[in-house]
Parts: C-alpha cells; structure tokens; sequence
C-alpha cells in the first residue's frame, strides 16, 4: 500500500488537471498526457498489483463454492473499501460445489513382463469420482472427438484416452489452446456415448512435465456421466509409447471428486462513481474463483488485482471521470460463468448500462496490445487517437477482440468487449495446474499490465465508445 | 536433440524450397514464406534452445579467466560440431582472471543503542580487496558522481554510499539501467579522488530484495583503486533509513577478492559458409563468460543458445544461404570486451567482410521487436518488406539499434549492427546476481527468441543489406 502523504500529495499536484481533463472531456489526445504520466509514475513506483494478488491468493486456492472461494469474497470487499472504492457491495451467486476428494490415483497395471507405472492424473473439474475400488479398464487411445466416435462398440467399458497435444508451432498459445480443449471439455461425453467407462485426457500444456492441468469439463444429458481425469503430458506420452508397442494396456483409475450440490456465493462490486454520467459503465473485470491444484495467481488472482490496482490507482489521483469505472470480481468463471449470468440479471443493474466490458483473464503477464470491439472497427477507430499514449508500455497493436466467460452476457446485450493482451507463452505452463503460483507472477509485469488498463478505462471513461 | 529421422524428413521435404529460394535469390517475401513457416514448425516443436543453455550452464558460472570459462569452451566447441556447424574453430583471447574470494561480509558496526547490521553485499567486478581485518569507516551517501566529487575533504577515510535508484518510472528497463550504471562503473574512482576509503553502491534492479547484483567497475589511472561493492536494494533501503535518523553511521568491510594478471581463453567460431558469396558474413553473438553468483542463464548462455539454435535449425533444414552465417560465442563481455576486440583483428578476418553483426544479449525472454541499423533507417528500410513474416512471433516494431560490447569494433569497421529485442521487464530483477539461475529461463519464449533470428539471419544472408 502508498502511503497516505504520498497519495494526498498526488491529489495536491493533480487538482489543476483533474479540473481541466475531466470537467471538458475534450478528447484531444495531448489532454491526457499528464494523466499518463501521472499514472505511469505512481503506478511503476511499487508493486501494488503485485500486493493484492498475495492478499487474494493468500486465502489459498479459491475452488467455486469453497470455504476458501466464500472467504475471498469477505476478503475482496474489505480491500475495495480499503481502495476507497464507492458502494462497494457483494451481490449474490448461486453455484455449484464439486469436490476434488482426497483420491486421484490412476497407473498402468502390472504386467508378467512389468510392474505397475504410475501416471500423474487429477480430476477433471465436475467430473464425477470412480467406484471406490476404482475402474480398471483396457486403454483405447484418440486424437479428436470424432475418432472416440467412431470407435463404437470397441470402445465399450474401455478408458478412452483423449492425447492431442497442442499445437506447438501456432505462435499464439490461446488458439492451441483453443484447438486443443474440445477434448477436455467433451471428451468424457463423447467417449460414455460409445460406452467407455471413463477417459484420460492429455494434459492442455506444452511443457513436458508430470503436472497434470485440471479444468471443466461439460457432460451432455443424452450421455452417462462417466469419470473424466487430466494426466500429465510426460505420463500420456509414455502410455503412448505403451500402447504403440501393439500390447493390450490396462490402466486402473480411482477418484472420489464429486458434486455437492448448490451453494450461494457472490460477486464483489466496487466503483468510481462517474460525476456526469453514473449509470454509464466501464466495466474492469477478473474473476475470484480459481482452480485447486496451485493458487491461481495467474488464473486470476492477477486479473482481479489488475482490474483492482487500476481503479485505485485513479482513485489515489483523486480523479473522478464522467462515466463510471466498475471493478466487479466474478465467482465462478471456471465452471462456466454463474457470476457473469448473475451479475448481467442482478436487481442493481437496472438503468445501468454498461458501454465497455473488459475482463482481465490471460495472466499477469506483460501487455503487448489492445483488443476491443468487434470487426466493424468502429471501437478500434475511438481508441486509436490514444495509441501514441499508451505505446510505451509496450501497446504495439489495437485488434478487434476482448470479452470472456464473464463478461459474454453483458456484450450480449451491447457493451463492448475489451481487453489488455499480454504475452502468453508462457500461460499454459502454468494454467489450471500445481504451477500457477504467487512465485510465478512477476510484480512489474502486472503493474504494467493495470497501468495500461487504467489509462485504458480512464480515457473510455472520459470519451464514450 | 531432435531425431535424427525427423532432420532428414525436413531435409528432403525442403530440398525443392531450398534449391528454389536460395538460388534465385528473388527478394521477394512471399518466396521466404515456406522458410519461415517450416523454421516455425521445426522450432517451435521441441525446446532445443533451452536444452543448449542447460548445457552451457551446465559447466557453472563462467567468469573470464576462470576454469569454468574455459570448460566453456571446450563444450561450446563440441557442441557446434555436433550441431552439424562447418568450419568449427576457437580463436584465442588474453583475458583478465579476477577471482572474488571466499569473504564479502559487510555489516553497519554495532552502537551503544544497537547491535550490528549484517548487509548483503558481493564485491564489484574488478575491485581490490580489502586489508584482511577489513574497513571500517564512517558513511556517507550520494546519488550521483557529481554528488561524491562535490564532496571533497569530507569524504576523507570514509566509504562513499552511491544510492540512486534504477528509476522505476521509466517503462523501458534497459534505460533505467543505463541511467543508474555509472555509479557502479565509476563510482570508485570517483570516491577515491576526494580521498575515500571505499564505496557502497546499490544494485541495480528494480526488485526489494537482499541479492546483492554484481558488474564490472572502472578503475580511472588518475585515481586510487579503493574496494568497491555492491549493496542488495532493501539493505540499501535500512542504510539509508539509518543515516536518516542523523547519527553518524559507521560500516566495517571485508573483501578479499583480487585479480590475479592474464590467461589465455578463447572466441568460439562456427558457421554455415555462404553457398554465393561465402567472405561475406552475417554474424550471430553471444558471450559465453558470466557473472559468478548465479550461472549467468539469461546473461549469457540464453544469447549464445539463441544463435546456436538460429544456425542449428537452418542447418537442420539443410539450407546454405548465398552469404556465409557464422555464430561467434565471444569471451569475456563482461569486463569489458577483450574477445570482442581480438575476433575483429584475428588473423582468420583477412579477406572477410561482415555485414551484420547481432548480438543476442539482452536475456532469454521473448522476441518484441527487431533492432537494425543506424538513424538513417537504410537498414530498416532493407528489412521493412520482411517484416510481415515475422510479425506472427510478436515482432510488432522495428527500430534502429543493435550493437552490443562484443560487436562493436565489428560495427565500428562498418558491419550493421542488428538485434532481436525482447520483453526485458524482468531482465535486472535477476541480472548479474544469484538468481541468473536456468529455471528463470521460459524454454518457449528462448525458442521464439531463436527462430526469429534464424529467419533474420537467413533473409539478410539471401538478400545482403
């Protein structure tokens, strides 16, 4: 945290622009200059971002629906009201509550010719667990939804083993990602409808480790909910090679995972509260809830303080845009956006409307672009003006993009989608595993990262889109 | 390593490419696209970049003159052979042999009110030791050369504490560095002059924290050599707080590092020999010395790793550009550059011409930008119609610059100096200290790192500039 004479002596120095910027709304770019000095210089003076993402993640891991989930709520709004953010309120959720149990287990049984080998798994989020005594199966191993498909009745009472890695040579790591996730999320169903007794799927990661990557996966009603376990890349492709050698291979599986029914959680909304136009928004998200395995420091604990720090931070400058800036931390990104439908529906949001909805959930890593608005243009063509502003905190591109789970209802309705873009690479190492660490995150990188937004909301805030 | 079975698939599926565009030569970008596509995919596929800087760190930390170093080159030279490198040499270079000792301690001596204060120091690159009981002195702080040489008789037996901070501000670090190194280079001269005993200087990086950073000092001949250390940032910090509080503050000393005359190291030269024009050449640095308290991972066997890999995968990909690519892993950058100077008079130069020199040595991080040429932009103009086909592995900017320690006599005879730029926002949080360790290196990010020089070197081998 800055200290207090720190903070008012920024509010001294800054009267006399806040006064001018703010009250005329003049849109000429050279008018915000000082303001992104300002907050340039106040942000990169410490580590704050870096501060709120440890006070987030010092709950520990905040699984949808946890003790850990219900006490980062209590703890984020007692930190906006710390921020001086205005009406801060939670507004309230209900989710589901799954289980990861105390048992992931899963190994290639023994052979004459072998021992058992076993395999780095955990369940995958929602997954329903195994008879206690676990499943041991023959292993049939796919690359796509299609080829489980096809495989019909051989499949039957089968693990299927669902092993496209993603695709290392695409440079954005989000569309190998993306490419790759099909089978995480509906592998299980894909798999149960030609009768298999449960999948393994390979871990979403381009590392080769032993960390197996959790996330959601989706069962479709015409299809038994069979259990579903990621397992690590360095463990699939050894099952691989097994299975390449033309023997038959077994695999015994054993989780407890299961679902525990609903329980009420919440959003936690603060603002600044626009001096012309309240009921206008621009929406800085991240959301609360987080995977299991490490502490979601990247995913995103740092989304939540990106989006925190850069409303603090024109708080401490004293500045009071026209519209409203809105951080909102969203429960439940992770299973599927309950917050995000919440929160678009709740009583509060009547005579709101939300202009922008920029959700902060790609890591805390270094911003390298913009996204914003759809393919017309027309958002690009306001913001573009402003480029020469925010270029030297590594802001190189403007694209069409932005949005998330989160944020979807909202754009649905009309705001515009946006987003800081951040240099990924190095995302899926860590995502949804044991790796996605405090240690991980690197402080500067996510002060840049609330810097950019700040400005970013500031100017949106001032100007409209 | 990758499979020998999968180079010779990429071989031969490349061979119509190769004879295509190597030998016409054409200029045209759209004849580099199935290069580029295939160096993407090669390597992107695995993580041999990475595998090369285990390798070279492998050996430990490498200071100039120190055995490491020269186990160094040994391995680097095998390695380039097994790499498939033609004209496989080293070139020898007298180099310095400094060695820090087994002793720097340093604490704020005890007072009636308070125990001693232990400091986290390491002795500056270069420095004397100090007598064996050590110095105790009283201290005075400064925050610039000119601060310390206004001093005058006051300064007389005392140790000079340079505390300027690397500017946080400022959101390009290497100009952060750059603005605060002088008290590291020349603050001991500048104490000694106004008859100081020793000096403090605070290390540079942006970081809170108790790792001292180390680097190389600058003995003037008109000046006593006096010792010379560097403080960790939060002990720095509680110094300055001490003195403060108005008391006189005393700090005791003791280094026994030393330098211990000259050896005889080496350059380490390998290459693909120009097909067309082969005396032309386009050169890829690294530096393959480091500092001593880490194993100088990102500083820097990521920058020799980078250029290895670059001419590796095009060798790999069995192509043989109309002008000569030679990698060069120079000796001793960090005290000043002696491998530097010897590879541009070597004997071997005669008849040779270099065209371009890049040094890779700005940290294994990911590729930003591309650096070429001088003000005058002609370079920049030669590369500007490329620029499409790199811009999918973030090269979103391309400006004048280049250059490096070990290139510059190279440049000074008229080579263009290049330089893949990198997101650096991290690079002085553990540059030159202790943890320049391997696992701070992103094998990904490294990788990207090299094929975006592999696929520079390669055009402006084919197109000269």
């Amino acid at each position: 945290m800055r200290k207090p004479i720190v903070r008012n002596l920024c509010v001294l120095a800054l009267i006399v622009l806040a006064v001018r910027t703010v009250l005329s709304g003049s849109g000429k770019p050279e008018d915000y200059r000082a303001l992104v000095d300002k907050v340039r210089e106040t942000g990169l003076s410490g580590e704050r971002a870096f501060a709120l993402l440890e006070r987030i993640t010092s709950v520990g891991p905040r699984l949808t629906g946890s003790p850990q989930a219900a006490a980062a709520v209590d703890l984020t709004r007692d930190l906006m009201a710390e921020l001086g953010l205005a009406r801060v309120h939670t507004e309230p959720v209900e989710v589901g509550h799954w289980t990861r149990g105390q048992v992931a287990e899963a190994s290639v049984a023994a052979s004459p010719s072998r021992a058992a080998i076993p395999l780095a798994v955990c369940a995958l989020g929602g997954s329903v667990g195994t008879p206690e005594r676990g499943i041991t199966a023959r292993v049939v191993e796919v690359r796509s939804l299609e080829e489980a498909a096809s495989l019909g009745k051989s499949a039957e009472g089968k693990i299927v083993f669902f092993n496209r890695a993603m695709d290392r040579g695409l440079t954005d790591s989000f569309a190998a990602y993306g490419a790759a996730a099909d089978q995480r999320v509906s592998g299980a169903s894909a798999a149960a409808r030609v009768g298999a007794a449960a999948v393994l799927v390979r871990s979403l990661t381009f590392r080769d480790d032993r960390n197996p990557h959790t996330g959601m996966l989706r069962y479709d009603p015409d299809a038994p909910a069979i259990p579903a376990a990621a397992i690590g890349t360095a463990d699939a492709d050894r099952l691989n090679a097994l299975l390449k050698k033309g023997k038959d291979v077994s695999v015994s599986l054993r989780m407890d995972c299961r679902d525990r029914g609903k329980v009420v959680s919440a959003n936690v909304v603060g603002e600044i509260t626009g001096s012309e136009l309240p009921s206008e928004i621009i929406l800085l998200g991240g959301h609360l809830d987080s995977w299991d395995l490490g502490v979601g420091a990247h995913d995103d604990a740092a989304g939540c303080a990106a989006a925190l720090e850069a409303v603090a931070l024109l708080h401490d400058l004293g500045l009071r845009p026209r519209r409203t800036i809105r951080a909102v931390m969203f429960m439940d990104e992770e299973f599927g956006g309950t917050g995000g439908r919440a929160y678009a529906v709740a009583p509060q949001r009547k005579g709101e409307r939300h202009l922008v909805a920029a959700e902060s959930d790609r890591g805390g890593f270094v911003p390298v672009g913009l996204a914003i608005g759809s393919g017309d243009r027309k958002a690009i063509e306001r913001v573009l003006p402003y480029a020469d502003l925010i270029r030297p905190f590594g802001i190189w591109f403007i694209v069409p993009g932005g949005g998330g789970v989160d944020v979807a209802p909202l754009i649905a309705n009309g705001a515009v989608p946006a987003a800081v873009l951040v240099n990924a690479q190095t995302y899926f190492d860590v995502h949804h595993s044991a790796l996605d660490v405090v240690a991980r995150v690197a402080p500067r990188e996510l002060e840049l990262q609330a810097v950019v937004l700040a400005i970013l909301a500031y100017i949106l805030a001032e100007e409209g889109v």
